[in-house]
């Protein structure tokens, strides 16, 4: 099925995240599952890939409602296009294709803010070198502190966006969903004639679809909520930034400013406007976030039975409009990083003009100027962990998102 | 421009809410908005509605991102299909075009909305009445407390739709939002010559779009805030309806029913299913609103200078979103309610078996049978209430939703 | 029973909410409610507002966990205090007592609210006038926009701080509960011998405690989540003046301070510092406010049966924080808006310093210095709303609260 | 300083946590954390452990407002105690010390979750062997569905509490905070004569405290946001089995039932009640967890410069509050576990009077009775999962939470 770039006019910015997680990437995950379960049970590769078109799915979302999720109508369909549909979905139960389904949208989700994390980690390495002496005040509260170098600002900055990394990746290894009607692998075992068997299929359709393997997770959303807690680890991260560039490009400051690029930036009445665009969206991200994961663990907390009664369903819309906002928002701050201004002299002015009060805890304490204290170690700390976690980890991360 | 339904494979029922707040909703409400403001600027009446196509609308929000949002580029088109665009948007900032925009969304929001809590009520009103003296077992804590009838629990339903409703009349009336740039009508006042003339094309593009008038409002976001809390009201009550009619269809339980549709409760893999889906997904849109609302206070909460770096954005989608679910649960309860089956023998029954637990409080009061209390007085009052809004203030509201 | 000044460590600024919800507060208001029903059925005025003292609380509080609710244990106490408790707590249910508690403790909240509230308006209204001429940036996206005032920008807080007043006194009219064991005032109904007279019971008893009269709510929790929403549309009006205050107090702004105390805003390591701890303290409300009322939202929409098993108890501590949190931030605001500090001049000099950028639109129009559009007329505007609440529905609102 | 429990009427429950995170808790974990910090700096062992008095908290606690933070009237009243203060606090910033309380409180809650998890685990162990082969109806959205057994439903229960377990280990291993004014170490390295030595400071007063060592954090939140996640997440597990519990304990399923305790469940009207208190309060735990995440995130994604202006202070109460209440939820789980009530005979009257429909799949499949699946060997997975668990990395978690 052909895949078409989505855009919301009222998420500026959400073309960036391309298809990912759109209804026509949900359904063909969904048949992906199907199609891989298909494979371990007939023990031939098929490819049901071809079979729904993209005029599908608006009838495929409207007849959702009947069964209360997509699963139910997608089989009717690839039934009515098969012929003879065989084994297809044989033992499964709609949450083992549908979970398994968000799974890959997930790992799609996953792999797309590596990259995006990857080339800020780039660029922020690049801007705390780089601006490692670069002398500025710091502010505390508001109100001018001591003084700082452009580059430890930044160094902090990375400190957010490697933990983000960190916690994103120990939340990515999502794992494969089957368990049937209730969780026991019943049908999956009367199809397969023995418990073992049954569990061997779930881990040749797990292999086939690069997923860890899991005892059945039906009602314990720990993989979920996790997930989603990380996505707004990353976007707490790169708000942090948003906030300091936004601060920084205030005209009294003008320490910092967007790069600017043909047609950004422009108001509807004003010709002197140059808006801070991209740091306004993505801090408008970071403020959205987090009440998207606590839907996530509302639904987790009303679990019950089996199967819930309406908090599985709260799932996957959320779960979608927090995977594409927080890849939109990864785009843009990488964007954002790749292309800042830095105005050392105007910091230097400042700094001087909030002399000698910034200098205040320096006098207390009887020491030379420049009041750096450990600067060059912190940021050389800093740029030692991203080096060896891209080295390393960062590797092995990257296979599991694969 | 034409308007197609939308429709959402991960929220089944979507559709119900057909083309509310999408895309082209949007921009055909921003049409109008400027267009009733170029009406009163130039004493003539204009058609802009056929200036802008379907095809339009992915070019339209790809480009919103360059300056932030989406009244720039609809203006460049808009400006580039008329050739002599004259005074269209003089004086105008985007804030004023996209608030007004969104509260002639949310006033279609609204009416959809009336008309489901409506039919809801007379839904309501009929079930109390004929149940008022249908006994069964009253439950607290999930156990066993005293006998009421089924009426009064459908009238405890009614007071919280008669609740919502009254919440959201008081929150529907929501005005014009026109301050130019930085909220003084500097621009406006400049064409218009003088600051009251100014006001009174404020007041007149107001009557034309039939909105309140306002003193600008774009950093103090209280109508907004107050509406989103509205939709939230109501689907806490639809929430509570559907909490008990999915306890009260529990097998073991067995007492209400959701009327059967065609095809409507399947599974994917047991045939002896039959899901209460409606109140299934009327219980999804409730746990998921009200992180919505928060999302609305926590923009409103950060809003600074004369435009928010940020949560002004948050708030376009948050309001679509929160729109069009609370329309889509509000027809699920509508239907919901209007098929309801009442096992009438299955309560008498459980409420015998709860015998003679049930009727301790009883006993201590040396009461007689039934221990029904105020009930009917109760029920007439509820009543009452549902009658008298619905023919005094009700037409009103509805008048104001038009 | 006394009640003594509660204190937060970790909430600076608690104090001032003085012994608001305390759980001293809340005991007294229980015993009220049982006092006024006791009167109500003996007819004998009876004082039991002795009988709990401060050394008390500790038990109680640990003994509710065994009922789930503190009115057990509470009734337990009474009644070993008592010798001959007589009619005591006849017919009422626990939720009875506890939720007319909660409501006397918010009426409590309203009185102090709207105290603070009213100062503010007052601080405003002189600020709006005397800055009427004042003349500022205008700011939007972090970014000079066209020239303003700063009586402009008071007059866009006073609409916010009258919005919030307004929905306030809307959510204010709290109703008694009394419903009985279910709902239908069966227990009532029993002693009083008919429905009617049971009936008059809760109304007397609602006119003693100045509540207004209503059919029971025990799952139709909409006075409750309309009173939180209320108290979180309060914080975010403070919210928005606050960050203003925080942009205008950056050493690099300068347009706006604190008014000083003594040893307030100090560091403890940096001898230079004065931070502008209100508002900080402010902001930190209106950020931690709205998943408060969220929390009640999703607790009214988990109701279910009769009375619900467990979203009923999450209501008590979050309407006691919010209630406690919300009282502190007003009492901040109006401190810190009365001892403002405005810098005309440094406001003069940063638009000077923005031109002639910041009149890019003026020259636009071809408009005439100064360019302040309506200011005069919104301002006057807004004054008069000020006015004319605070003189006719303010004193309304006064009484409802008392 | 003695420490007293707490107790929260509101919170039914609450002195489970005892002295957890209570004002004299924090001051205390401030003052060692101002004491580790000077004895390595002076080299010299020092005890001030005994300089506040529990009658200095009200007093500390009001004055903390004028800061904005605790440290500042604490380095006042421990200066007025020492006579001579030396190095106290030398170099150090309130965020320094405070955030390393919260740390050590944190840590504190760690150790008591993990004590009360074991308790779980053990519990859901012996349940989900000794019920294995129970069989019981399995239920999904609300429906039966097919039969299961009670020890798969309990090693469903499981897998959450793992789960959890899991990612709150992950999140334990919170690091010291200390840079410094603005995060540079500029003041310990003045003290120190050196960046390298300054470090070693830092080092060594982690080593005291048993605490991790991490570059300064300040403005770099997801060490506390990971970890309020984590605290959801359990809570999250727990509410899963308090719903399985509510709707088992219903008197129409019959199906489970909380063990029974002198006093517990009682009603304050009705004789005959017996309400599963327990899992009401667990619930309600899980249902307010969720905000209080949020809450945190939302600060981390509004941080700014080297200290913001308000999210910082946000953060203090929430993390006392989720502690607290998670930590009563996890004991109330434990002992709700361990007393747990199990009626195999009315699970197989159910089981029975479910058919034929409940066995419609098998029967498509023409599979044989019992129709279990994989049962034995999920549940042995799980069990093989948590007894690994336990020996292994358990007690290394349990080291560093210590």
């Amino acid at each position: 099925m052909p895949q078409q770039a989505l855009s919301d006019l009222l998420w500026p910015g959400d073309a960036r995240a391309g298809d990912l997680f759109g209804d026509a990437a949900v359904v063909a995950a969904m048949v992906r599952v199907e199609q891989a379960w298909l494979h371990t049970l007939s023990g031939t590769p098929v490819d049901l890939s071809g079979l729904v078109e993209p005029d599908d799915l608006p009838a495929l979302a409207e007849e959702s409602e009947a069964s209360g999720n997509p699963v139910v109508p997608l089989l009717a369909l690839l039934r009515s296009r098969l012929g003879d549909a065989g084994l297809l979905h044989a033992g499964l139960t709609s949450q083992d294709v549908l979970d398994t389904a968000l799974v890959l949208c997930l790992r799609e989700t996953t792999g797309r803010l590596l990259d995006e994390v990857a080339a800020q980690i780039e660029a922020l390495c690049e801007l705390a070198d780089r601006h490692r002496d670069t002398p500025m005040a710091g502010r505390t509260l508001t109100q001018h502190a001591v003084p700082i170098t452009f580059g430890l600002k930044v160094a902090g900055w990375l400190t957010g966006v490697l933990d983000a990394r960190d916690v994103l990746a120990a939340a990515a290894d999502l794992p494969i969903q089957i368990g049937g009607a209730a969780g026991s692998l019943a049908a999956p075992t009367a199809l397969a004639g023995a418990p073992g068997r049954a569990r061997d299929w779930v881990a040749r359709t797990a292999a086939e679809l690069g997923l860890a393997v899991r005892e059945p997770w039906h009602t314990a959303r720990a993989p979920f909520t996790r997930f989603a807690d990380a996505l707004v680890t990353c976007s707490d991260a790169w708000g942090k930034i948003a906030n300091d560039v936004l601060v920084g490009s205030r005209p009294e400051v003008g320490e910092i400013a967007e790069g600017t690029a043909e047609g950004r930036g422009g108001s509807s009445t004003m010709p002197n406007k140059r808006n801070p665009v991209l740091a306004v969206l993505v801090r408008r991200a970071a403020l959205a976030a987090p009440p998207l994961a606590a839907t996530m663990h509302v639904a987790a907390a009303n679990a019950v039975d089996e199967r819930p009664d309406g908090s599985w369903h709260v799932e996957w819309a959320t779960l979608r409009t927090l995977s594409r906002r927080t890849v939109v928002a990864g785009s843009q701050t990488a964007e954002l990083l790749s292309g800042l201004t830095v105005n050392a002299a105007r910091m230097a002015r400042t700094l001087d003009a909030a002399r000698p009060g910034i200098d205040a805890e320096q006098r207390k304490f009887g020491a030379d100027a420049p009041y750096r204290g450990a600067t060059d170690d912190i940021i050389d700390a800093v740029l030692a962990r991203a080096a060896r976690e891209s080295s390393g980890r960062g590797r092995a991360d990257r296979r599991t998102a694969r």
